[in-house]
């Protein structure tokens, strides 16, 4: 399926979610009788839908909301709650800050008060005190310290996250993040990321990764798309990284989960990353939206406080709705980011799926989302 | 033509009514010449025209109405009519309440009051009395109840429609809708839907379905599509389910229509769908634009008073002439979204198409309707 | 490079304007040696440029200075020029017309005032008194009688048009156009269009035609698309029919030149037109948008006055410049819709073209022109 | 990969910046260990960026300033500064008029002064002077008179730039631009352009061409599309041109560098073509952005003072930083307009590149940048 761009130049052609869609088949099945759960590090989770560690996503008592609702939240270990005594201060800081000079707002603030253990440590025993999975994130240069804070609290879950995570790293100056080791040496699971790519991929599962995270720039229009010219689109980011997995655990009986992570903005989208072939979906903006968040409204990513090439900024999400409600429903809004979860087991029903493994192998189109006049013509008729 | 979308993730491409259009050829027929009538359930139309069962298209005087132009309407025996006395003054303040929590009101409106047999025989009589085609609709679960009101109150042809319909269905908790034995039994041809792809069509009709009806997810952009990733475009649907109808005709002898339903905005989709292979299309918001329809400029669909994941809102669709000059003529709007039956009437003219069966053999071609700066130029050349 | 769409249906993909672009190779030639002249109707023509037979482009005087420049202008005989003694009158009043009810106001003025032989004399013999080359068009129904006056007049060349022109017509009602015979009898070289497809060009130019209009329903958003369902982006139109030509011409000896109608909006479609094979392109809405145009800064359609369904309204065009301008330039615009000739010149001359026959064969690419963002930066590298 | 048109005629799809993505694999490189500098004549550069020879990106001081950096500026020799002693002063009136009529304003500039020898004389010695490399361009017309004095005057590299830069040119008139002859007696080295296309490109490396400028009409919507047709889109342009040098280098042991010229936005951009193949990228307005251009703020194309046929006209580019912000960083817009090189030094390193010629073989994607809805969503994630 190669394409020639030019001269000798070949390219494959990738498709992100408003390119494809579902297709039901002859079987219906009961959206309450759909199993969506799913293992990491095993663990059994009702719900297959983690908050991203981002500050404006997840604080201690969100994460202990998500785990009561089947659900599991990232707690960031180099973010505001790493750094500041009375982080929700400063994060609603940061959601009254003009957008005039918001990203050098920010920039100062995280540049301002490093990471410190004792936070570190108090944050996870507010999850663990109050019954929550704690997780928790970092980057590979911040990992090796925050594990040791983060263990000795009872973490439960550990992320290694960076724009491009991969086992092979080379640099003249600093040494290498010892994937293998970190994995081997922790004692508790540790899922890595974000990474595209088949090979990537099963490089990081030999490493002893407990779960992949898949995203590189994979919104359509994306800052890393437009800064760097990286990105590969969510659908086939997955499948790639799904045809990895799966021949992992043929080849070595182990089966590590791959979670979808960035550009989903709706039930529609969880669907369709887990027919692309992902175990679970890791949502930032979605989350970020719930009344119970930590910057009510207001969402940023982990490269927009990069000191030197920021990377996103700070964007307005609103207040959908409670957690619950965005999870569980009801939902009073049409739009796809309510009642997540009743949207996708009504989905699997309609596919005739009974698990995510077999979601993982519906019907899928390709099928572009453009912009159309019928809109509101198509929409009225309700059965669309 | 399977496309690969990443690893060994395999897709289709799939069409939708602004990727295609019809190509003219050698031969021009007389468009009062051109035979558009069809057969459903033992019974000649004289136009491929449905007004769907949406509450704010269809009530009983615009069935006789339809009937009379020589096309059907179809009442939803779910919806107003079937649930209040004064169905007119409640469909007039679901017109009337403001846009703000529109979901809610209407959820309300119809979890308030159940649904009166008494009130489906009336509503039928009311069509049969004034020498309408009394043609009704319900959902798989309401469906045995309703049917026993609606044919002892005379109905023509009856309706199952869901937002997947098919024969396989698999609960736990509920006892599936027995599509065969429906069908069997009931005294009235049977229209089932919504369906898509060959093999839930053909399940369909070897059930014993009188006809089909096309479409899950149509539009480009639509609430199914966001909300729970499903979706067909409705050129390849139609195509698709097409395969299925000439297959069956060939090996049973029996030739069952289908009905392309949803994501039809004007002429040019009718055109379309018929000649990606459909017998008849069924259309919503154009009809509930009629100053004949019950809830006037109004419309909304049968999943927005779903109580926790509805999908679509009420729309405004405005009112754009008598019921008799959208489908009649004369059209006084260049839009396509009057004198449809002279519009399809003039396409199958140019394409050479004595009647329906031609025109679903005259060439298609891609052309995607992409938006251009040139189309006020384009549109003065009038040729066009 | 047939498709797929769904079941067995099958599509081919045709291209647009905007989709395509043309590619320089290692020979550039001067702009001002290249030739443009082409021929019709055994008379050369210096520039392959005619102006629409629209009552808002054309009147006797344009038609006149058209023929000056080195082109050709068509005179609508089925519009306000033929029915009313004052034209320019009736014509300003439609410029001035407000907007709400035009296309009413339109039928209503072609409706009052029947077509009058005398004043299609006078149109003629304005044109021919004053040096100019007096074309004209009729629609099939009305070509008889309209010629009869138009040759008595001393009229040039007589163009045959209705929305799809072709030698074959079937009707239980009303006669068939005789396109052989009329061709065969006319004392004048006959054009006739507008036509689509290998075998309806080849069909037409067996019948006698000295010259075939290409084009229908061209626009990527034009109302017949949205009317009828039908229309062919012009390149892949225009590429067909070429090559009905060729072949035409390979058999029979005879080079009978087709001209590419409609969707044309800047001197970029003009060279892309011709090198998808048309030998010429006629304007409407460019020309319209001259000063000397009747109706000061717009533009309708032909079929702007059908009584029962309308396709095309009155649109602005605004006024660009003189016509002399808007042909031979200079231009002080830079969107392409002035001094035509002196781009065409310049586009043959970068891609190696020394007249139109090779203009014909330089490379083309397949290059969508999708909105972007970079717009603004693009236009200012300038070198673009 | 032909794809048939229509007819007989056939088309390469050819691709664009906002078309492709580049795709992480298994190996990442720390950043500061990426070498990202190139050689052009003889002459090595730290960073691959040039700043493009128009008026309103580069003077004297500029070029100096970008030689300090690493990089390269061209000084246009057809332009204000080799025209008017003051040139700041005309700049900035260009800069200070109105929109309106600001075609006309430039064409009459440039049209009133002449281009003076000692003025590009004294340009080059001011760039000299305070230690730049000293690089000029001009057209073939007027390159044999500009390149004595500024041989002369001590320049270090001359480019010869026109819209189609070919060996091969007829004309009847004037006298062809005798490449071969000028490189082989030019004292330094001659860059020529702009070019497209495989063939084109190879006969201006055998005329001896030291570099080549490859982007002909390149952005998706730009000027030369809309008036002449012509264009190909840069990711294509430069494939092609990379192969010719390959083959080039291959048959001849000369490695001549190819510079993609046109339509780059963003530090994206930058990446994506040298991974499609260049050697270095051309900037216009993202330089003339900086504090430090000639018309703060403003640029307009070589091609806007055309006479008769301007392409391009004068545009707002705004102030985005000092150059050195700009090319090093750090930046404080997350649009991909600032520290140019860190980004490319990041996307390199993320893609496993060394140096720019590993650059050249990442692998790419088809993955097109459609306008989508969730483009702030997405934004938000952050790892995005």
């Amino acid at each position: 399926m190669d394409i020639v761009v030019g001269g000798r130049r070949k390219a494959k052609r990738a498709y992100g979610f408003d390119e494809v869609a579902l297709v039901p088949g002859p079987l219906v099945i009961d959206a309450r009788d759909v199993d969506i759960s799913w293992m990491l590090g095993g663990r059994k989770f009702d719900i297959p839908i983690i908050a991203a560690a981002l500050d404006g996503a997840v604080n201690p008592a969100l994460a202990v909301t998500m785990s009561e609702l089947g659900g599991l939240a990232v707690l960031n270990l180099d973010g505001i709650q790493a750094r500041y005594e009375d982080a929700e201060a400063v994060l609603q800081k940061i959601a009254d800050a003009p957008s005039e000079g918001i990203i050098h707002y920010i920039q100062d603030l995280y540049a301002a008060a490093p990471v410190q253990p004792e936070l570190i440590k108090r944050r996870i025993r507010q999850i663990k005190d109050a019954g929550g999975v704690a997780a928790v994130s970092a980057a590979p240069h911040t990992a090796q310290k925050a594990a040791e804070a983060a263990v000795e609290a009872g973490v439960d879950l550990f992320f290694v996250q960076s724009t491009v995570g991969t086992v092979r790293f080379e640099s003249s100056t600093i040494s290498q993040f010892p994937v293998a080791d970190f994995c081997k040496n922790a004692p508790v699971p540790v899922i890595v990321g974000n990474t595209v790519g088949y090979q990537a991929t099963y490089e990081l599962m030999e490493a002893g990764a407990a779960g992949i995270l898949v995203g590189v720039g994979p919104g359509h229009i994306c800052t890393s798309r437009k800064v760097l010219g990286i990105g590969v689109p969510q659908i086939s980011a997955t499948a790639d990284c799904a045809a990895a997995r799966d021949d992992f655990f043929e080849k070595n009986g182990k089966y590590i989960p791959i979670i979808t992570d960035g550009g989903i903005r709706n039930g529609g989208d969880i669907s369709k990353a887990i027919a692309a072939g992902a175990d679970a979906v890791m949502l930032g903006s979605t989350i970020a939206a719930a009344a119970e968040a930590p910057a009510p409204g207001y969402s940023w990513g982990m490269a927009t406080s990069s000191a030197d090439l920021p990377r996103g900024t700070r964007i307005k999400v609103g207040v959908s709705g409670s957690l619950k409600d965005i999870l569980l429903g009801p939902a009073h809004k049409d739009d796809g980011t309510m009642n997540l979860v009743g949207a996708l087991r009504l989905a699997m029903g309609s596919l005739g799926a009974h698990n995510l493994r077999e979601m993982q192998t519906v019907e899928m189109i390709i099928a572009p989302a453009i912009a159309s006049e019928g809109k509101s013509l198509q929409r009225a008729q309700g059965v669309g």
